[in-house]
């Protein structure tokens, strides 16, 4: 198949192009290296050294692996390059990874905002356009996130959900209450992407992802050129893996307030599992689906502690800072989401297990000398809109 | 009260702001003429002849009532301007028209889209930074539109919905099926507003409103200086309006497929009102409410009756003639909107009679020299994305 992957140099990206082009997928990536200069202005950067650019990576994946990843470097905002890459390489399907990804980039302030904004709905909305035009048989695999959702004080559902009231029913989209500016774009491109496929037959599957963590996959063991990023600093990282760092350096565990927020999680080879057998079970044309991609729900003292044991498992002394929350979201709340569909596609998940955080350590115990401190503690709050920061 | 009116040059922003001028408010309007110049792009114009801009309609409203409009000519993607009118103007309540509201407008292809989208998204998330600086205490009444939630097979409500679920209960945001590029924006806008009252305690009232019909006000009859603009376009055009004047020149009501396409209506004289009564009754901080903004459901179909009895009254002759539908809409289907909450706060509706449809009738007539025939007929095609056509 010609999977056409856009934010190929991006933590799941790199991973996710290596995986298909080993097993005989025509690959091409496209990124414009938003997050390589946002760790440039912010003075922070990737845990693990990684290849200068995307076709330096795909120059080394070829030494390694004799195999051919096509690359362009380019935006997708930018039509010309969207248009170029979709009429050169007629991709069957479209791995979309390629939006700016980070909450607290997204709530900085009023210009990253609106960048933020723009850049997701506009880049997604010229991926549409190419399709309807170009490809519209393609098969748009994108990357949403559970954090659409919130946190209802009802279950979950995998996007839409049956509403009865009133003697009367329909199946409707499940309500959204996201909690940054940057989760507002995924609930922005949900509705773009359903229209598209409603008025112009496109197809797609939207899979609303948990949050991430590991460092290794099959792929980016085969050679150390080949690791994919990883992030910590309070804009990029995410909690479990910012967790694992942080013990290995010694320092708290950061937990946000009381640490009750719950969510979905899931290992990096359940992603590339699970953006796998989308692209392999594509839906009929016209088709919108959602699919919940996590494989376990922990709160964040859950992890604290998975943490603190494996810790104790190898004589690390972790302990757990609750620092003040700078986000505003519930820290106490009900939260059961349904994540059955990609199971019923034959997804096999890696559990989080000791074993797994003692490897992280391990991992991230090679690289300890580039940890950066700075920049760990939440310093971007929610509330903070001041006279002048607007600006 | 000092009432900002952002789009204070529009069809609905201009009545508002002279109606709030007149009832002893301070009114300052802003806009960025993107009507007249999509106007003039496309070769048509308002039926109405209307001040050259709006500083001379505000002089003429001086001349005519000796009150005073202030304006500002700009754009509300340019945070310079919004930052300085809020800083300058210092408005207690916001009354937000300043969007491209046209669905063909919208779809005419991928440019228009991601201008339409881009446009009314960052004007308002603008907007929504300015409050949160400068004004967090001010009410922003921002419009929205009854096409927010498509057609349901379930009664729609204002804005949220209690749905029990698998044993637990909570009220949530209604689901969204937006018809457009256009009404997606507004979906977005409603989230946008949503979180901005969560996490900043803001306060806002969602007007989602019908489509509006309506040719004059108690201060456009005035002074025929006063007159507000009068689209019938196939772009820019509504429903009514345009079966109106397609009665008075003869040309047959063009409806849409087969006609059963439902929605709620209202009089412009009803927007002013409820418009008054939201502002005058606002929420609590950090409130979002959520108000449906019409008075009436029509069919295409029922409509075009009323239109044809109007016309039989005053002599008329009216034909109806189904065109292919250049939308992606049912044509048949279930609707029933609640539309208490205005009723609740007083609103006395100008419910639609055919005394009404003959006095559009009779102030059509009166310009029907400045009719221009050529886009009358519907030319924008949702389906139609063909190669070369997303450039």
């Amino acid at each position: 198949m010609r999977i056409l992957i856009l934010g190929g140099d991006g933590y799941l990206g790199w991973p996710t192009s290596m995986h298909f082009a080993r097993r005989g997928h025509e690959v091409h990536a496209v990124d414009n290296y938003l997050r390589r200069r946002s760790h440039v202005e912010a003075g922070t950067d990737s845990l693990t050294p990684i290849g200068e650019s995307l076709p330096a990576r795909a120059r080394a994946f070829h030494e390694v692996t004799g195999l051919e990843i096509g690359v362009t470097e380019g935006d997708l905002c930018d039509w010309d390059v969207v248009e170029r890459v979709f009429r050169e390489f007629r991709p069957e399907a479209i791995v979309h990874y390629g939006e700016m990804p980070s909450a607290p980039y997204s709530m900085i302030d009023r210009e990253h905002a609106v960048f933020t904004q723009t850049n997701n709905v506009v880049g997604t909305l010229n991926v549409l356009y190419a399709m309807a035009e170009l490809t519209p048989d393609a098969h748009l695999v994108k990357l949403g996130t559970m954090g659409e959702y919130g946190t209802p004080n009802i279950d979950i559902e995998e996007g839409f959900i049956e509403i009865a009231h009133k003697g009367r029913s329909d199946v409707l989209p499940f309500p959204k209450l996201p909690g940054s500016m940057y989760h507002l774009t995924k609930v922005h491109d949900s509705h773009n992407i359903h229209f598209a496929c409603r008025i112009w037959g496109l197809r797609s599957t939207d899979l609303n992802q948990g949050v991430v963590y590991g460092i290794e996959t099959e792929e980016t063991a085969l050679d150390e050129r080949l690791a994919t990023r990883f992030d910590y600093d309070e804009v990029f990282g995410t909690a479990l893996n910012r967790f694992c760092l942080q013990a290995v350096i010694g320092h708290p565990l950061t937990a946000y307030g009381r640490g009750g927020q719950t969510r979905g999680y899931l290992n990096i080879l359940d992603t590339i599992q699970c953006i796998e057998l989308a692209a392999l079970n594509p839906p009929e044309a016209g088709e919108y689906r959602v699919f919940n991609q996590f494989t376990e729900q922990f709160s964040i003292m859950e992890l604290a502690e998975h943490v603190q044991k494996a810790g104790a498992e190898v004589g690390i002394d972790v302990e757990v800072e609750h620092v003040d929350n700078p986000r505003v979201e519930m820290e106490d709340h009900y939260y059961n989401a349904a994540h059955t569909k990609l199971l019923d596609l034959g997804l096999r998940p890696h559990l989080l297990s000791e074993t797994l955080i003692e490897s992280m350590f391990a991992a991230i115990e090679r690289h300890r000398d580039r940890v950066i401190l700075d920049h760990i503690m939440p310093a971007t709050r929610w509330r903070a809109v001041r006279e002048g920061s607007a600006r």
